[in-house]
């Protein structure tokens, strides 16, 4: 091993190929953004960063339609967002009730369990949703504290209604955790009126900023747990009632903030409020229709009933014959553009095809269209 | 709370300040970082990507000179990185012995005890070192199957030697954690020379990239311990058994990797050995003589001797009778130069003034002794 010359041939200068990304995430990054992501950087308790904190955290509180106080990005991507929702809110013993119907609820039910959650779960096929009658008749089997479900799962494309979800889970003394990185700043969600008491989100989807900043709400009930808690926060990193005094009028240093991140998150969150948060759910809803026309246009068949399909991430089913790799690898070495394949049950069965923020254009869905209509041929 | 347009006098256009960073992390990033750091986005999975996570972790592991095949940036700012390296090694009744000389030791012995370590510890004054035999009588009076201490300590500048404590640790079959977020890459650290079994650390210090990843690498005998833990990692997104998976040639998606960071931490990296390592750190050292001799001539007393100085970073005594907030914001506002205060025991103290990466420079030295000279009359 040499302390010497970088070997220029074997560590190139980064050239990143220009992809369409029209997968489950990360989105295209706006060209706004990316240029903030360049801003040379300051302290993590300079003035102007904590003033910078007060706006993304404002800024934050309106994308989430809440007025919550703990409303803060996690310095990590969206799966740190999902383990600070568990990790605070469930301690030894506590009973937990997941809803699974993809990926991502099995991942909350793992992590409940990992922090010695009673975990119980429903489930449901990948692509379908729960009806709150479900959710009403697990609990009066068994009482949970904490319930947890995806509004948006990025492995199925279906979207889960909350609402009366919420109302049962309240009736019956328990606090809702809501995912909602496929969501937030693309499909209609607002964390105080559906009464959800944690919400959290990823930064690389609708939000279109890079992956590794994480938003996370918590309501009146959740910070009630919080600060009841029996035990510490199995999770240091993650731990809110640390974070929050960092983040809050305190400034205790808890951990330095991924300071190039911020500046991402800020600048992407003021172009949502540019555009509006309502024409951007509009936008969102309107290029997903054409995708989904275009798709049944060209014999395709689509995973998730109209009723309930989520329109930043759409299951397409892969037909019968069709070598659902080589079409992906197809668009992505022929025309740049990444979809992705399915997870868990939908493995090989369906694509994924993501119209989040940036990506979320007319132009994207008419090239898709017809790249992937020569590619099936 | 409005849907609609961005109030722009309240979300102001970003505008950062143009700070001299002289304080302990972060440092100042260098050009070439942040115009990477700019690069639009590929997928996670997208072949271009996994190349570079390739090629990153090939610097990694020059970096922390080491062939350690675990050798990754944890998808967190340095905590993130210590807190990974504690919930591996460490499950419920494992018996840890941490050396605290300073903040960050007592942050270990922290995480160490949320997940269920039984947690002794042994200290010195802030600023001071262990000698190996205060190591081998706290193994002597109770075996520890872990080991933590830290070999730049941010909050007080003492640079501990490690490599008689090594042979000790091992001497007995424990493993050693060596925190090294204030030294790679800008102090000598030789993790297989040094027989160091997890070394982990921050990409905003002397590597000079943003914060928001962090090094981390694990020798075979952390390998082992990994392997055979009886019970899960307590920490979903941290558990390095499955994030090996998807740094390693399974590819098996874990959580979605900070793509622009580890654009940044690439570049950041190669930047380091087209310098060379050796270079870097005899930089790191003459500026910091610099410093230190510069110091002295205005009066000043260094905290830490000379004989276990760290160069990245130096404590400095605040004068009696000097109020060490009014000087730091003199500087701050007068040179928008950014040192910081003392941490814990130190607050008030001292002053740390920190010269990682970009931000060793013998023209910030100059102007930093000049500006304080002037402003200490």
């Amino acid at each position: 091993m040499s302390l010497s010359d970088l070997d220029q041939s074997r560590y190139p200068q980064l050239s990143a190929p220009p992809r369409l990304l029209l997968g489950p995430g990360p989105s295209l990054v706006d060209p706004r953004v990316l240029q903030v992501m360049a801003t040379p950087l300051v302290g993590h308790l300079d003035p102007f960063f904590l003033e910078l904190m007060d706006r993304t955290q404002s800024l934050l509180r309106q994308v989430f339609q809440t007025e919550n106080q703990i409303t803060i990005p996690v310095s990590g991507t969206g799966s740190a967002a999902m383990e600070a929702a568990v990790a605070n809110m469930v301690e030894p013993g506590t009973p937990v009730l997941v809803c699974i119907n993809g990926y991502f609820g099995g991942r909350i039910a793992e992590m409940a369990s990992r922090y010695g959650g009673e975990v119980q779960t429903i489930n449901r096929p990948w692509g379908e949703i729960f009806t709150p009658e479900e959710v009403k008749q697990a609990l009066g089997e068994r009482q949970a504290k904490v319930v947890a479900i995806v509004q948006a799962e990025t492995s199925t494309g279906a979207l889960q209604p909350i609402d009366e979800i919420a109302r049962i889970v309240h009736e019956q003394g328990g606090i809702l955790i809501v995912d909602a990185v496929t969501s937030l700043g693309g499909v209609p969600l607002k964390v105080d009126e559906m009464d959800i008491d944690v919400c959290y989100s990823g930064s690389q989807k609708c939000l279109s900023c890079p992956p590794g900043i994480s938003p996370i709400t918590l309501g009146p009930r959740a910070v009630e747990v919080l600060d009841q808690r029996e035990t510490k926060v199995a999770n240091w990193y993650l731990d809110l009632s640390m974070v929050r005094a960092y983040w809050g009028s305190e400034r205790t240093y808890h951990h330095t903030a991924p300071i190039s991140m911020v500046y991402g998150l800020y600048e992407a969150l003021r172009i949502v409020f540019e555009e509006g948060l309502e024409n951007r759910w509009a936008r969102h809803r309107r290029n997903a229709g054409l995708l989904w026309d275009g798709l049944e246009e060209i014999g395709l068949e689509l995973h998730v009933p109209l009723d309930y399909r989520l329109p930043s991430l759409t299951t397409v089913r892969v037909p019968d014959g069709v070598d659902e790799m080589a079409i992906r690898q197809g668009l992505l070495q022929d025309y740049n553009i990444e979809i992705s394949g399915g997870l868990g049950e939908l493995k090989g069965k369906v694509w994924r095809v993501g119209l989040m923020g940036f990506s979320s254009r007319r132009e994207n869905v008419r090239l898709l269209l017809s790249a992937l209509a020569e590619l099936l041929g």
